[in-house]
């Protein structure tokens, strides 16, 4: 295995920073090409028409870039668009949805959560992800719009965050799940809220490491592995500083590398 | 006065609608065109490049609707975008700064604070325009990220609002601030919480009543007065339902037009 092409992985914007970092920990061989679309986030409110189109713009791009594989680290993008990017590509694509429900399945007594964007949760994607691999599951949801600007702010466990944690998941809680699926990039950041609104005995599913997993199974399948060279490059489609300062808190300060802007 | 073209009115997406809401009160017979460019928003957390473009291509559709005057009820794009806008378009272009900051000289007794989005905030828009209309003011300003996310979940008077408005406000209001600009046309959606944060004694300056007198002197000046028939458009170039649910608080339910999908 010594294919030098990188890896592309798409999000919105920001979130799917969380995805990269996991996977830079695991194949430090490999090279990355990051690409947020920073100038048209989020996609998580917008129509699954317009969330279609736009992913197909960014994985088209990376193509051009002679990725070998393409991660889209968009819970939306996944929800909404992996069929149409799956048949648009020649490149295996990895979503975050089905590895997150792969995880949630294999770890629930029964009764999952699964919390995301307006649009993640009303494709209902991971519900009927979940309920494929673990017969008799009860799957409940919760759209929490103001996590990602809540995770943006840099507020990840501050009394605020906490208090809309427990508005949001209230009823969750109450209805006795023992799994709760992050369905948003964003989340991750948020853990320690969650986690207190939820209660310890929920067993909280970040999709990143599960995502890891499928990537390791495409590297090997297609015998893809990288040149042992690592790399990574940071690409977005606007340069707002908000990017930067994000990006620190997950990746480190300074950054592994510099933001280059891009037109799609 | 019997000029029948319409008055463009545009916003990168739902916060216009309080101009606009403003702008039919007063004007009743005039024929206006609204357009959200919600496949694109925020503009809020944007460059002034970007917002520019978006502007510039928003602004152009909109005279090939043939329109008499362009308001720009989006507080990001008068603040970066209106001098390009003005160069670009043959017809009378209106912000939400200028009015804005008028009113505010005119109402204060030397501390005006300013709050809006990241990007508003970070040109200094308002500064400049306060400090040019009332010498030897002094003039804070208070980026509040959170704000629209709050104003869109409908959380107008929620009690995380109003923790969230004295987490943002508290520094304005101990600076003694008298007048109080609210520089985002989501922002009158929040007045009450906003209110109880910086105390009574702050005039609250919402812009869309000076953005109707300063209408008023342009459809004067150039005799653009229309022809008595009130009509309505809603154009969207993102048709999630979201956009119909907030829309709704505003301007009623039902909304007193249906939501037109165009492409920019």
């Amino acid at each position: 295995m010594n294919d030098p092409r990188p890896l592309g992985i798409f999000d919105s914007g920001i979130g799917g920073l969380t995805v990269l970092a996991e996977l830079r920990r695991r194949f430090p061989g490999e090279h990355f090409i990051y690409l947020g679309d920073t100038a048209r986030l989020p996609y998580g409110t917008k129509s699954p028409e317009t969330v279609a189109r736009y992913a197909l713009a960014a994985g088209r791009f990376l193509l051009a870039r002679q990725i070998k594989l393409l991660v889209v680290a968009c819970n939306t993008a996944s929800a909404l668009a992996l069929g149409a990017l799956r048949a648009a590509l020649p490149v295996p694509v990895v979503g975050v949805v089905e590895p997150g429900a792969r995880a949630a399945a294999a770890a629930t007594r029964g009764r999952v959560g699964v919390i995301g964007t307006e649009s993640t949760i009303a494709s209902s994607a991971y519900v009927r992800a979940v309920e494929a691999h673990c017969q008799g599951v009860r799957v409940l949801t919760r759209a929490c719009p103001l996590f990602v600007p809540l995770a943006e702010e840099g507020w990840f466990d501050h009394p605020v965050t906490r208090q809309v944690a427990d508005i949001y998941l209230t009823d969750l809680a109450a209805a006795g799940i023992d799994t709760l699926i992050l369905g948003c990039t964003h989340y991750p950041l948020l853990r320690h809220a969650i986690a207190a609104a939820v209660g310890p005995d929920v067993t909280l599913i970040d999709s990143a490491a599960a995502v890891a997993e499928e990537v390791d199974g495409e590297l090997s399948r297609g015998r893809l592995g990288g040149d042992g060279r690592g790399r990574l490059e940071l690409l977005v489609t606007d340069a707002a500083s908000r990017f930067a300062r994000i990006a620190s808190f997950i990746l480190g300060d300074p950054l592994p590398a510099p933001l280059a802007l891009v037109d799609l």
